[in-house]
């Protein structure tokens, strides 16, 4: 039986915005591992109840299931040991770790008051309260404040960006000539930002629109 | 003879507070190389004029001549390749390189706004107006535009340590289990915001200042 891969959708299924389901999919392309997704949505509690917890990505592999995007990586690595490498070794997976908290605390708040409100527009609408109502809490804020904000959080989004862009100036992908999970990691951010954003989020971002368009195209995706 | 590093000084030269220099010291530490520095001021073109440029560090090394701290570290691993690595393999290199654009896009400016008129009160009487001009210049501001923000800046420099903070409190480096280059470079730009700001910078901070005082420690420093 192939993998199955829970997976967040928008009410239109065909689209995938996870940023964490993302990394997973780069993750599990990387390890050349087969997998079929399963489209779920926000509040859909009771079809992932079996892992024990109610977020995705979820990853069933045969009997193992396991949960958190880091997690179901660090699996991926030591479950398949002669497929490449994610982490390589353990300074490359500490300086990983380092890339990890620095797109989910610097970068993903900074997309991510850009591109809620286009997110809560394309959910299934029986899911838009429990939306609303987690997001505004997290970033404090209504939704409609994010929304008049745009024009404010551009340039910090732009900013933010500056160091990615200065290393994929100078190297082909972030963890140096071939990709990695690092790259995943903010892969799936920018992926999340480019899938939801109402406006082109990467406008005039060529080295990094390039070395996504790579990493796709890395793993025939 | 011994190697001679050409370090940025505070009028009372015991004070040595470049991140750019901070960071070749410790790679020197970790490559087990021993040297003097000589203290340098701003405006001492005419002191580095043999290295074709006229910033610090400057690196001399019987007779070879570097400077560019990064361009430092890269002589230092290729000429002393049986001493330990600063980067590592390729992958390692490739996400060593991303920690210094981020440290210099964005952990720099967070600290610079904190620190810059500090520096100007302690640096010599003759490069203030020098130093005046091009931090000015740098950020768009004068020094008192800068000291007044203050209130504003320490919230947003905390905001970025965030991924620091995070990282360091699962693995006792950055680069895993020991320390590297990556790590050589945060350090230096946390010890240029502590040698020259005039409040406690990293109060509350303990696992970054013990991250700090491990790296010190590690090298006998």
């Amino acid at each position: 039986m192939k993998r199955k891969l829970y997976d967040l959708a928008a009410a239109d299924e065909s689209v995938r915005f996870s940023p964490y389901c993302w990394r997973v999919k780069l993750a599990l392309a990387h390890k050349n591992l087969p997998f079929d997704t399963v489209a779920w949505h926000f509040t859909e509690d009771e079809k992932i109840a079996f892992s024990g917890q109610a977020k995705v990505p979820v990853l069933v592999d045969g009997k193992k299931v396991v949960f958190d995007s880091y997690a179901i990586a660090e699996y991926l690595e030591e479950t398949y040991v002669n497929e490449p490498s994610l982490f390589g070794d353990a300074a490359q997976a500490g300086l990983t770790r380092f890339v990890k908290h620095w797109a989910e605390d610097t970068l993903h708040p900074a997309i991510g008051r850009l591109v809620l409100p286009g997110i809560f527009a394309m959910i299934r609408p029986d899911s838009q309260a429990y939306f609303r109502r987690t997001r505004e809490a997290m970033y404090g804020m209504t939704l409609e404040e994010i929304s008049s904000g745009r024009a404010a959080y551009e340039p910090v989004f732009r900013t933010v960006l500056k160091p990615l862009r200065r290393t994929l100036e100078m190297q082909p992908f972030l963890a140096g000539a071939g990709p990695a999970f690092a790259d995943h990691i903010v892969f799936g951010a920018l992926q999340w930002g480019r899938l939801t954003c109402p406006f082109a989020l990467l406008e005039g971002e060529d080295v990094i629109e390039g070395w996504m368009a790579r990493l796709l195209e890395t793993y025939g995706i």
